[in-house]
């Protein structure tokens, strides 16, 4: 099976740009990419774009603001996973033979949604009901907290480390450092969630340039290579056995690890799915990063921050970074991508070899429903 | 390259189901799939499902219904090609060795927005200036029949011949025979089209299950083997050059068949994307089965009539068959795997070795920009 590497990326910063549609959000992403990888946009076979609610043929009309029509297009969808899936499927494309140069695009404009959570599917009986995203993860909360004996400190940390991740990634939605007390000070969301817990509504896009490794040693001399691309679905969430066990991200990191030929200590940086604060430690727990219960206790040691031993979300994840459902996962590996290449500046994880990005979805409609890719990166 | 074989067709008759949900349309045309296939359903490995306008993670939740769960699952977009868009890239998939067996899905839900044309994006700047998909048909249509002296009788004819072939078939939305009067007298919806010459708004689910050729002959002795499986995108359709050629079938058609080593007269049966009366003899012309200019010619000549040299749309259809768009085209390959299986009953085309399926979209949102998928099939 061929090999595939990452030769160009590009995002633009998440942040709110109401006046702008989605086809202006992404063509300057798929532009950044292009002008990364230094090819000629000709040479581009193919294009994945995820989108969760962006409308129809997304992909078709950002490309048609470069002049890039006549290649095939596929608009893909799966909730928070929507580019992390278009990657999945990108990578298998080249991988089949059937491409050399793949792009990949994530974009999301949700201000068109007037904030707060996204419209509800006619059958979102859950949602109506009042289990919206917000009030499941904080039930998720309220059951660690119960189980493992932690508190909200420990929980509003999460969001300080991001928030100060954020600072330094001048792509962040939110770029101001906070405090503990001002997390927990902030309106209350959904019990034990505050603002600041919860990762802010936005609009964005991120691209990705994806080649056969026999191209990507041509385009550049430090592709970044894909040493595992994972895709599953599964259950996501409430009414699950154990509510503080991500089903499909333990499934997930297990059979992905297994197709890497990895483990969680090869990891050197993530960009885990921090929809909320509780999200993050239990995507530790989940990855195998610490033993179940001792999420809070890891960050508390910093081995999470810059410079500990496995440094999560240093683009300041979904929590800092924003989360623009369509654009996360394709931002992500821009993040990896950097902090492979040396290039991401003060918050840069030295030495970083081996990365991985993590993008979970579901309950847009149906609870029952969720998607998680995760893949693997290494230079 | 691996090579990829149906081993299993099923769909739901296409009709309205306002009480149904798309999970409710879905999942009896996977089980139709599956039980035709006589495989166990846990041999599905991954699943790709079409869907224009159904909503978040469809595929998940249809599958969730069988207790299908665990699998990969993507959910393709590409307006009225979303499901042949999905075949495209589950045939991928199995090529790459990815997997060996997968299911493929359309569904739609179309009876939620009330009937009539789709709701809009934001964007929708021509829709909103009147350039509805009917008056963009139309347009061509006029300009056809100025270039090539067609008259409105000749237009007609087309849905009377796909309403004769839809009363065949017990999975049409439209099973009533018309003549020349009736679809000329009923009520005009955008001139020259009067209600008949335009499809119908339906609901509907069709599924496919695909093998590798190696797991395929293990599967059933009589494997329907994809020769030619395409995408791509381009300009669907006003202010092109020139309006009665469909740039991106034109385009498609000859890369397609280039890739098959086949031309136009080794298809025996084809289903081609007839939305309106018009579009079936553009078609006609874009795969090279008649001279352009000469479509109307071909109909009165009787030669894609069943009994015909190349009948087309013996399934009656997106005419009469019915269009719920993200499941059109994943039912014209049943439709024609049934063809080329010898099990279209009354409608059967006699001898059948080779069909063709079509369906291209666009103008969801955005003229400019549309996509086309053709497949071809072998027995």
């Amino acid at each position: 099976m061929t090999g595939v590497s990452v030769v160009g990326v590009g995002m633009i910063p998440f942040g709110k740009y109401p006046e702008k549609n989605i086809a202006d959000l992404g063509w300057p992403a798929v532009k950044a990419a292009i002008k990364d990888a230094g090819i000629e946009p000709k040479r581009i076979q193919a294009a994945y774009s995820g989108t969760a609610r962006g409308g129809a043929m997304v992909g078709q009309r950002i490309l048609g603001r470069l002049g890039l029509a006549g290649m095939p297009v596929v608009n893909v969808e799966n909730a928070c996973s929507s580019s992390s899936s278009a990657l999945r499927q990108a990578v298998i494309a080249v991988q089949s033979g059937a491409y050399d140069i793949v792009l990949v695009i994530g974009v999301e404009k949700l201000s068109k949604f007037g904030g707060g959570t996204l419209p509800l599917d006619e059958d979102d009986w859950e949602v109506r009901l009042g289990l919206s995203m917000p009030a499941l993860y904080a039930m998720r909360a309220q059951r660690y907290m119960h189980d493992y004996g932690v508190k909200l400190e420990q929980l509003a940390r999460v969001s300080v480390k991001n928030r100060r991740n954020g600072a330094l990634n001048p792509d962040a939605q939110m770029r101001k450092e906070v405090t503990v007390d001002e997390v927990l000070s902030s309106r209350m969301i959904a019990d034990p969630f505050t603002l600041l817990q919860c990762c802010p509504t936005g609009d964005g896009a991120a691209a990705i340039i994806l080649a056969s490794n026999t191209a990507a040693h041509k385009i550049r001399r430090d592709p970044i290579h894909v040493r595992a691309s994972h895709l599953t679905s599964g259950k996501f969430m409430a009414g699950f056995r154990d509510m503080t066990s991500p089903e499909i991200t333990v499934r997930g990191a297990h059979e992905c690890f297994e197709e890497a030929g990895l483990g969680p200590n090869d990891i050197d940086v993530a960009e885990v799915h921090d929809a909320f604060s509780i999200a993050e430690l239990l995507y530790y727990e989940a990855f195998g990063f610490c033993p179940r219960g001792e999420g809070a206790a890891l960050l508390e040691s910093g081995a999470t921050c810059l410079g500990g031993r496995i440094p999560i979300n240093p683009s300041g994840g979904l929590l800092a970074k924003g989360h623009p459902v369509g654009a996360t996962g394709a931002a992500q590996v821009v993040e990896i991508v950097r902090q492979l290449r040396g290039e991401a500046g003060p918050r840069q994880v030295e030495g970083a070899k081996v990365g991985l990005t993590h993008a979970t979805g579901g309950g847009i409609s149906g609870f029952d429903h969720g998607a998680c890719s995760i893949h693997v990166f290494q230079r």
